[in-house]
């Protein structure tokens, strides 16, 4: 159940830890997912593509001023000296890496001039219950240079776009980095749409179930679904706004020809929001049904209750008449009383179910 | 019922296939409608009209730099290889083979330039139910063709456009690509008005029933029509910025005389807009009716039930007090005790619906 | 009762008789509300006023190159024959005639450069049930002339116009034909003031009755209420854009004088919507009111229920004890058993009478 | 209570009267509040200030040329003759007098030039209910005049204005007529706030109410509240409008000395506007908590119902079964069956209990 | 309960001593929540800080026209003597220092040229209930001053700015006054953080709580916590316009280098909006979960009834007749009478809950 993965989620990160601090200090926000920090080079032309894994941030600086593109992914934000050690060699600004190492941001974009930085979620379709776990994926973009910072949450969206960079066919290799930006941006929203998939089908089953066999259980889902939706929509909405930022095509880091792909990425955010919207509408008319059923069915306990107390009520009472034992009462005496009785008591209970059935309560 | 027919259509439809592709990869996400793939060729001019089946796309190209007005109808758009040949001819973008192949896009309008790309839903009304299945119709207008891919499920809104092409009757045959283009979207918007109707009537059905004689099933016909309403909302919306796109009259593609006509074509947009809205309100307020429905009803029930027990439980009590077996119980010994008895539960009786009539629960 | 009538009106009218035509086939939707087609003509200029009543459409055409404002008034669009003749008299776009025939029209205004195009719904306030039945009026104004299109039903909000074209008196015989546009909107627009008088009143009586005496009927009436506010606001909104896309002076056709007095109308219609969303926030409240009315009541019913099998289930309950026919029940040889009992059975009962009160459950 | 208070003021005032006459024809529409019109005139400059109560309107027109600010205040606009001469000799424009005698305005702003017009509703807080009557006032602001109109209810809120022209402190008799006109619409947004003042405190007694000891009565006040908040609202979202059009310093009539103080109010304004609907979600709040407390009420009726059915139905049927009169029934004649039928009883009774504690029924 | 404590803080502050005065009269508006008025001085560039707590605000005035940047932080707003002595000796503008002292303000921003004018809500997290006390602080910024008014509650959230101006390290040394009035505002959002920290985690332990153990306290807590955030949402909302509005950039007070802060604390408060819709969704999703739990309880005390009446009337009934004292009943002389009538009761019964179960009311 989506419900109790979320729970354990806080709904707002501390920040406690950093009350007081002058702005730009980089302090980390959230959970510290991994222990280490892992850092994995990829730098390539046209020619040809090297990749690295590097123990230490001070390897990194001999890509900075190669005519290659050098995409460096580091996974771990915890380590303040590593990111400000790049901060330092790339002219990051302070302010940037803050927001790099506070894991509760929301998606937004931010020209810096030299480089534009850009925050997304990226989201881990998580194993049995089909929820789906949220890391932080900061993007920076320079002249001929991408960083991705992640969380470490094992696993990302980016193996496709390593391999077609390893193969060297399509266009990523003769792109620049805006290109590999645009790729890093695509696969993430890929992603999306194969989490939204899960739900789809989790929600389906969902409708199923509420129609057919209906159980308090039923109505948990849906409200564990209700708030799954919240957070993803919070999510989403803002990557629109981003990614029609970065379409708009105002920054000389981004050439004309990748405009086209960012424009196709825009559409395809789009069509998550839409898909998260249809969700909500059918989650909030899921929701009516079963409340319009828990209706019903009470309306037909109710007139079951009604029809045995208005039949059975009536008849007792008379048998209760003839219990009682006042010394003079003729009927008790009479050879057909008990059959005469018995005999009114059966007509007095069909008039009832007769006049049940025209009310239609039966 | 519709619901059952939309529950086959899924909610989201599987892109995992596609996860890791390049973007422009063309891919066909969806259902596979059709096997084959059916071209369809009329080419013409206000001389005259030529119309032809095609086999193979390479009979395609030969219309490529004719003066004639050409349009290309393809059901099936599943056969990378034959989009792929068409692309690379007419110039166009990988992008947009690759929305052409994926059917499910939302409705959105695209200007690469020497081409504009549209992609629409058509509706099909299908027979018993009078759901709607939803088939992506894209177009491609250039300066002298006008492409239409469809999914291939049989039938179309086209037929009447080809009649009108081919009587020569009319503007078509005198008017450009672009009126062409025109004539296919306001068949297609022609045709939500004829599912509209269909809706339209049904609706008008439920409500009678409803007001009638409402059942749990007049609920679930209810909630399947905000489900279909649902969906159609989500393709229809769109629509409106297509056209009102298309209608500002930025491309070239587009001449100054096609535009008055366009402004008529979202004019029915907008109408097929606000019909859309109204059917919803009516369902929330039948929805409504339903619930007050149910509540009067049950009302009604559990004054029945009150009224039968307030007046039979003190008589049966009575009843059960001159049950008792207590050996000093003078008034059974009275000649009139029973009579006496039986009138005061009369009475009892009498004034519990006197009291009842004047809360006015009867 | 409104929901009645309104049933009758349906709720998407035919277009399938259209479906296929070329745009701008004038082709009547709708029904066909009366069946000749009256013309009226009037002819004035600050001298003097011609009204002639015409059989034909041929007689129309003489006044077209005359100096004076003529005013043509078209009851009836069912003969298309008279239309395109008019139309191509006065060189009307084939387009605008289909508008005009097509009676489901949504209020719109359009430029066509020589004249503007203006649609309209007209009220009728129908007798008995104060529901209103909606007229579609278009509106050409060119030059030196308007024509108005009605459907044909009895009656119209033009006789005040009328009425202050023969008296002379005022502005209009002075003013153009502009100036004539804004008359007979403005009289439409007064019109909806006068159906929206009907509806307060009616409302206000409901919500009377609501407080004093609700009936299931009364629900009725507010659900039909509520019915009709959904299709009047669906008139009237369109209706501001129309008047402020007027107002803001665009064409030559429109004086500079006349702007002020359009500026007065968009503020009745303004009111007049501001008034139609007034009585929806009433109808919700009113809802609410007879929702939360039930509720009370069913809780009292209930109330009633539980107090009464509460006092007599264990009274009856002891009866029965001293109702059972074992052989050695000391207490019933007692001499004082019976009124010991009844004693008991009297203080029980007021027992559960004080803890009633308390619970304030009486 | 506000609800009877408003249900004497109608929804819609009655126009029919004014129906089919020429627009700028002064006709009143409303309740003629006052019987006399009431005409008082304040003339001031930094020197001096006259101040004249006249009887005729001819008197007003000597102040037109003089260099001083002249205040005229009119109580009472059914007087169209009074009307119609003022407009006369000050150029006032007759769409404007009609609007002033119409008492059904929606606050507006209109700019004619050589005067600005603006229309408002001033609130009086109606003694023992809290509710507030609404009257209409008209403004028009000139070079150096400032005419008033009153629908002429007693009491106003300019006392404070016509005080400090008086007493000739401040800057009022300094500055010219737009800062007078600044200072009337001051006074009455100000009284805005003493009347929500007034809906605040009922509105909070309302709440303690909700919780201590709700009633039917308190629902009845929550629903005369929300209807009381529909109408203020109506009335004071377009005065934002209006001022925040004065602010923009359009005209040439208002100094930009003055737009400092007009944009003080307009932020006052939106402090109403933001208070009304923290009332409105409040009081949504406050009838969630109503209704749910009702179901909680009816939860924990149905609870003691069935817990007392379910206690004693079972043990009366067992009362029942030994009050049958069968010839052989062998328990009735053990020696020890009274009491153990007694004690098993007991056990059942208490078994039930321990049931209802487990399900958390008690 | 941050119920009970919101009720003490009033809806809306007493203005009423005010109505009349002239506008631009500094009166105070609110509780009176200091006595003293405490004035401190920082006074600092970058070489040194000279730190002092004045007595009277005389000694404030030496500070004008020093190069150095000086914050003046006023706690205690009712004394009209000391401001309006700061006002005429730093030329503030009278409407201004009225804003000051009424502290019903909602935040906003203006430019009076030589200084901006700013109104912000400061949180106190209060301690047992975690509700929010809020205090009214106001802003001015001059080309080299700030000062802070406060209305005096205890304790604020400049410390960590004050510790970094005495230590001298980062940038808040060299930067102007602009950099520390962000710095101020800076530390006002991060507080709201900390605030909606103990909000959520409040909120989640509520959560658990209605999905463990729902009792009417939930629901009084979740209506408290609704409540909260209506005012919580008053005061942030024009937030993010204030802070959206200094960074534009227009006024040359705020120097470009300090552009780049502000976007980050707009992002900060957009986070904090984004939090409270939020909370605000997940308590309306709460709301309906304790709804349906209350509806699916109903529904399951009632199946109970049910059960047990339809189990035990039929078979009360059937005892009752076998009770009846006629002569002739030939049953109760059969040797097998009785346990042929137990039997059948026996049968009976377990009918019905066959019955029960295939109906699945069990």
């Amino acid at each position: 159940m989506p419900s109790s993965h979320k729970r354990r989620q806080r709904l707002v990160k501390k920040r406690s830890g950093k009350a007081g601090l002058p702005p730009g200090t980089p302090v980390h926000i959230g959970e510290k997912v991994s222990q280490y920090t892992k850092i994995s080079v990829m730098d390539y032309d046209e020619a040809g593509c090297r990749e690295t894994e590097l123990t230490g941030i001070d390897e990194c600086l001999i890509f900075k001023d190669r005519p290659t593109v050098t995409w460096i992914n580091i996974e771990g934000v915890h380590d303040t000296a590593v990111l400000q050690k790049l901060g330092e060699c790339y002219g990051i600004h302070p302010l940037t890496l803050e927001d790099i190492m506070n894991t509760d941001q929301r998606p937004k974009r931010e020209d810096f001039g030299s480089y534009i930085y850009i925050v997304l979620s990226m989201l881990h379709p998580s194993g049995a219950d089909n929820g789906a776990a949220t890391e932080q994926v900061s993007l920076i973009l320079g002249e001929n240079f991408v960083f991705s910072f992640q969380e470490g949450i094992k696993g990302d969206a980016f193996d496709p776009v390593r391999e077609r960079i390893r193969s060297g066919g399509g266009r990523i290799r003769k792109f620049g980095a805006d290109y590999l930006a645009y790729s890093l941006i695509d696969s993430i929203v890929d992603n999306y749409f194969s989490v939204l998939e899960g739900f789809g089908e989790r929600i389906e089953a969902l409708e199923d179930e509420l129609v057919e066999n209906p159980t308090p259980a039923t109505l948990g889902h849906l409200h564990a679904f209700k708030r799954e939706m919240i957070f993803l929509r919070k999510s989403v909405w803002p990557l629109r706004e981003v990614i029609s930022g970065l379409q708009r095509g105002e920054s000389p880091l981004i050439r004309q020809s990748t405009v086209i792909y960012l424009r196709d990425v825009y559409d395809h955010t789009i069509q998550v929001i839409d898909t998260i919207e249809t969700f909500r509408d059918m989650l909030s008319g899921m929701l009516d049904i079963y409340l319009s059923g828990i209706n019903n069915r009470m309306n037909s306990v109710m007139k079951t209750l009604t029809f045995i107390a208005t039949i059975f009520m009536p008849l007792t009472f008379i048998a209760g008449i003839y219990g009682m034992n006042f010394s003079y009462m003729p009927e008790l005496q009479w050879r057909w009383g008990y059959p005469v009785v018995l005999l009114g008591m059966a007509v007095a209970g069909a008039l009832m179910v007769v006049y049940f059935r025209k009310k239609k309560w039966m």
